[in-house]
């Protein structure tokens, strides 16, 4: 199926076609082109995209980890994705993206027949403004087309902003924000999103440098019809890091409804330089 | 080389044997067995010890992703660690281990050689009594011989605690840990530690369930300096959970040296039954 003029970026970004072998043929989309290869999010979005529509697939998912090994060149790619045990009610999955010999991606993930149980939110949403309050900010940046993708209302902990002094800064940004054109939240968009927050070293230490993700690990939190229930609003995003030191950092996210449902938390690994 | 009886349990449980295909084989021990096969954070560890000896190992780990697919049986395991893709400065793997044709765990990796950049933690440890202030527990469960292992001194937040009023009770456990014998801290006993906070559900909901940790990833913050200069003391542990739900929850650690440095964060993603 060719994506149309009408189907959504992030639709046509993460279309695939099965092979006869059971792996998927997908292309990087220049919508979704970060500096060096493809936004990773749209990298972990696309496998998300490949476990969901794989024929083999158990229930939903509870955990996926991405490894950007090595920068995706423009064009074709091809998606191995192996349900290496399948238990009663839970499947782990082993999943590589590559082209041509070389291995850009590795990814494992964790499915699961999931049921209501005792269930309860220890966390709290942060207070903000609601979505419409917040104005919506465009970080020009050709070389990162990525961001024209997303509308972005950051509530706290701009990127790049230098207008608080050294010792006021940190690394915490709280934002709405969906695909631009909005799109219903589904477990792609979310996945993507989840790695929508940019490097912490870009707020805490408000300058370009180099700087890319290493690894990233989502939990999925929310089920389909809490998705489904959010549509295409704005879902609210925090993020922060602990640790800056030896070339890496860390930082954890939040993403919320705008009801206040907790959907998914992620955690990831970030190279920096100096 | 056979363990001697002198050798730390925590040693003799990661003792490895390479075989000729470049795998290793390794044995579960009885000392760290848990209700169902051996305690995560000791099959983490061997895990972390097949890299670190591995021949073609570049630095040191960034982060490592386990993901518990079946419980190992006792006996031999056979541990299969590949450098999936070496660049200049990092290092990716994919690892299995297995035991005859059953896969039970899978694993990634980054490795990187490090170097000294910019640096500031955000974070704070948490204000505590100094270890030797803090009685240390036993949780006496002849099914849990794991816990024997451990020397843990709550500060708060300990297990299977009915005294608080179910509206004051959340997930969150400060503890004082250590190796029992103590064993200097390295990378290996990081890693297992990382694991031993237990299931957040019984510290919030303080009763037995089935429960059992589907996939844990550890960054790692510090290095081998900061890990030598802890010797055997006990290192500071906290953890907590941000939301139980539709039979899972997640879980965040971090261990803190006894001077403060934050050594290691982790997160996990825990199954547990209604």
């Amino acid at each position: 199926m060719q994506p149309s003029s009408l189907t959504h970026p992030l639709d046509r970004a993460t279309t695939l076609a099965r092979n006869e072998d059971g792996s998927m043929t997908g292309q990087t989309d220049a919508a979704y082109a970060n500096m060096v290869g493809p936004f990773g999010g749209i990298t972990a979005a696309v496998i998300m995209k490949a476990l969901l529509v794989h024929p083999e697939r158990l229930g939903e998912p509870v955990s996926l980890t991405i490894n950007y090994a090595a920068p995706i060149a423009d064009g074709e790619y091809r998606i191995h994705a192996v349900p290496v045990r399948t238990n009663r009610s839970t499947q782990h999955w082993s999943i590589t993206l590559s082209q041509g010999k070389e291995l850009t991606t590795t990814a494992t993930a964790v499915f699961a027949l999931r049921r209501d149980t005792w269930t309860t939110t220890e966390i709290l949403a942060p207070d903000v403004p609601a979505a419409v309050a917040v104005p919506s900010s465009r970080l020009a940046n050709t070389d990162r087309a990525w961001f024209d993708n997303y509308e972005m209302r950051f509530v706290r902990g701009h990127l790049l902003d230098q207008s608080k002094p050294e010792d006021e800064r940190d690394s915490v940004t709280v934002l709405w924000v969906r695909d631009n054109p909005p799109r219903p939240l589904d477990l792609v968009s979310l996945t993507s999103i989840c790695d929508s927050f940019a490097p912490r070293i870009i707020v805490r230490r408000p300058k370009w440098v180099p700087f890319g993700t290493v690894s990233i690990t989502i939990y999925f939190q929310a089920g389909n019809a809490q998705l489904e229930a959010q549509g295409d609003r704005p879902v609210l995003g925090i993020a922060r890091a602990s640790h800056f030191g030896r070339g890496y950092h860390d930082q954890t996210a939040e993403v919320w409804s705008d009801s206040g449902t907790l959907l998914a938390t992620s955690h990831q690994v970030v190279y920096f330089k100096e």
